[in-house]
């Protein structure tokens, strides 16, 4: 474990203004640290889950920095398992400042990005998976992250995860109680009902492992780029599918450099929609061609394209070489033919009745913009998503996950070619360590807990 | 006074992620609604100052949305003098925003910008000054103004102003007396005890009047453009004083399209510089030229201008056109020379001589870039400031400040002129009015509230 004494101190409010601003201290020291900057009721007095009004003066200088509201929380009953104060001052970003400055010269230590919710952890106040739930949450942005936070945060898969290792620990000792009596040949576990429980481990191990997919669309949400010539009408469509003026549109082509990113949610789940800078073959405006790469690269990286065209202009084959470029480029992508208030949706879908797949719409008189929102949503979620199952939204859970199958396989295997008990044993263990590794049941290396928790915001 | 017998949400801190986010609710149903939507003891029947760990619960559907800890302020002893309910949770704006609906749902309203502060006015917590102390603490970013709102949060001028209001009124009772006992021809007030007391206060209000210039300063910080012809190095200027790459910079003349602010401190005062496009007289890019007329009225609007010129390639007749251009727009300049890399300071000194007062800097090399600092510092400040004086900060103290002064005035002539008691008490009851609507202890116009509360953040 690592050593955790010293006193830690952050902003916990997010930055910016705001009417109220809170300071965290976790640790020993936290309410001797507070006291020595509080006027107030002397806090070392004070009982557990009291609040008090008071002031915070500037070490040394003795000018007041401001009037705060002190929350006071003793160990073990508080979010790190420490001693935790909470000094609630107006939401000034240079008030927070000081009065953080002053708690670091009274001897607190600025905390590490998720330092306190890595001392409630290793306090035994939640294990892994719901310590990284806590960093979901916070980043949650449409009720489908919330929801799958939440449950994680509330014990959710990782309570039948454990459950199935106790049993599978269960077997373990039996296992190894067979070794120490090897001479006398008797078999106290069940083989059969050791086969039943990997048989249902097995099962649910795999679901969770088919639930990353959507695990990871529902966390991290959708990227989509908007691409497509000068004056296809990128922007349009992207003020069409927000409902709102979001990017500067003009007639005059190469208007957009920089990329312009906004979110869309689409029935719970969030798109990041992209309007990318219109690629033009050539440009002489060399700030234009800068965008123009970005275009290139946001295309590549996103999750899906949105190729967008002008209905009226853009021949077959134009269409039929682009497709095969994002084929090369991009796999996952919707071709929209935009304009069609021009000529009519039929006369377009008469033009491109060659390609399968084509959404038809107008960006500027926002016709069937809902049909290419459901083709969106659709696209991503393909009938997957189920809002009472358990979903996996962590990298880390997923490829633990991983192990964890491929280890039950071993055992099965063993099991089936009846492998000698201490083979057995073994393929248990290592079985259970990968389990155990998800919840922080087993001991975790010390840089994988410094990765979960270097991705928390500062004063979580 | 405003009827406020409902209940007020609000989220209250700062927009964005954060670790912990709070919604604020007060007014009488507050404990009611917040314990509708609690899981947890129940709040009815918990103590004032006490903190409560529990769940959210969603109305009707009946999903948890967060885990969360509550506060808990009985009337008065509170913020805004009501029962006040603060609701910290996870610093996600989606749950932030939906624990917030929670609230709505069961019954509160949405609080209005500065709602919670016009409470704690109206019920008597504190003055009108002190509120409006409140909302410039939240804005200070500098520590002159967050000295000066503190000031004015603890009492400052305004303590002053009551005691001398109160003195005010001991002299208007008195010759209000008199007026009772005209026909005795009795004078219950010392005239000339009286005329010392205008003295002091005109003394004090003329010395508070003074400060407001400086006050404007310290609040909102000196908007600084800097203007000059393309590729003068005003970008190059900007990230010397920033002493940070913040803007664009390159050879190409017209880089900078858009304006871009950046804030500098120099000693606790904040400076608001502004990089504009550069000024030419023609240009055929109609983007460039959007920002070239942005440029121009940044120029005009702003308190300060810097006109900056390339050493190496002007003329002299050319900064003389330019300085009497400048004289028109804004009397308020430096001129600044750069490049002195190129052919050094002495033989920039020796070309422009027949200017008095130009800096001559190298914003490449980063030489002098104190000296302009230095300049831009005493060209606000021109030695006003002292840390213990009390300053005006507040355009509405001020003008109430000038009809004081105004009033004081009418006063002390009609003594001089021995006017009739009832005149003169007519006069002082003026004036008392006046000082008054700084503090709020008269009726203050609704309107007026509504202006000053208005500029405040919601959930303050």
């Amino acid at each position: 474990m690592i050593a955790h004494d010293d006193t830690i101190a952050a902003i916990a409010t997010a930055a910016g203004l705001g009417a109220i601003g809170v300071i965290r201290l976790s640790g020993r020291e936290a309410i001797t640290i507070a006291g020595q900057i509080f006027a107030g009721k002397p806090l070392q007095e004070q009982e557990s889950h009291t609040l008090h009004f008071g002031r915070i003066i500037a070490p040394g200088e003795g000018h007041m920095i401001d009037e705060v509201v002190v929350s006071l929380f003793r160990a073990p009953r508080s979010y790190t398992g420490e001693d935790v104060v909470e000094i609630s001052g107006h939401g000034s970003p240079y008030v927070l400042q000081a009065i953080l400055e002053a708690c670091i010269q009274k001897g607190a230590r600025m905390a590490m990005p998720g330092e306190f919710t890595q001392r409630a952890f290793l306090n035994g106040k939640m294990d892994l998976t719901q310590a990284e739930a806590v960093a979901d949450l916070i980043a949650a942005d449409s009720r489908a992250a919330q929801q799958a936070a939440l449950s994680q945060l509330r014990g959710g898969f990782s309570a039948d995860l454990k459950h199935l290792r106790e049993q599978l620990i269960h077997f373990a000792a039996l296992i190894e109680l067979e070794l120490d009596f090897a001479d006398e040949d008797v078999a106290f576990a069940d083989r059969a009902q050791l086969s039943g429980l990997i048989q249902v481990l097995k099962e649910k191990v795999n679901l969770l492992i088919d639930s990353f997919r959507l695990g990871n669309v529902v966390k991290n949400g959708v990227s989509v780029a908007i691409i497509g010539k000068p004056n296809a009408g990128k922007s349009t469509l992207l003020n069409a599918l927000l409902n709102e003026e979001r990017a500067i549109v003009s007639d005059i082509a190469g208007t957009t450099r920089d990329t312009i990113e906004e979110s869309l949610n689409i029935k719970g789940i969030l798109f990041r929609i992209i309007d990318t800078a219109g690629i033009r073959k050539e440009t002489t405006d060399l700030i234009e061609q800068i965008g123009v790469g970005r275009s290139l690269e946001k295309m590549r990286q996103a999750d899906l394209v949105v190729y967008l065209f002008d209905a009226d202009d853009s021949t077959t084959e134009e269409i039929a070489a682009q497709q095969d470029e994002l084929d090369k480029e991009n796999g996952n992508y919707i071709l929209v033919a935009n304009k069609t208030d021009r000529k009519g949706t039929e006369a377009a879908r008469l033009k491109y009745k060659a390609f399968a797949d084509i959404v038809y719409i107008s960006a500027r008189e926002k016709t069937d913009i809902d049909a290419l929102r459901e083709r969106l949503y659709n696209s991503v979620i393909d009938g997957h998503i189920h809002s009472e199952s358990t979903i996996v939204t962590n990298s880390r859970h997923h490829s633990a996950l991983l192990k964890i199958a491929a280890s039950l396989s071993d055992i099965q295997q063993g099991m089936d070619h009846n492998i000698s008990g201490d083979l057995l044993a073994l393929d248990i263990r290592r079985c259970l360590h990968f389990l155990g590794e998800i919840t922080g049941q087993v001991e975790i290396d010390r840089d994988i807990l410094g990765t979960i928790f270097g991705k928390f915001c500062i004063g979580k």
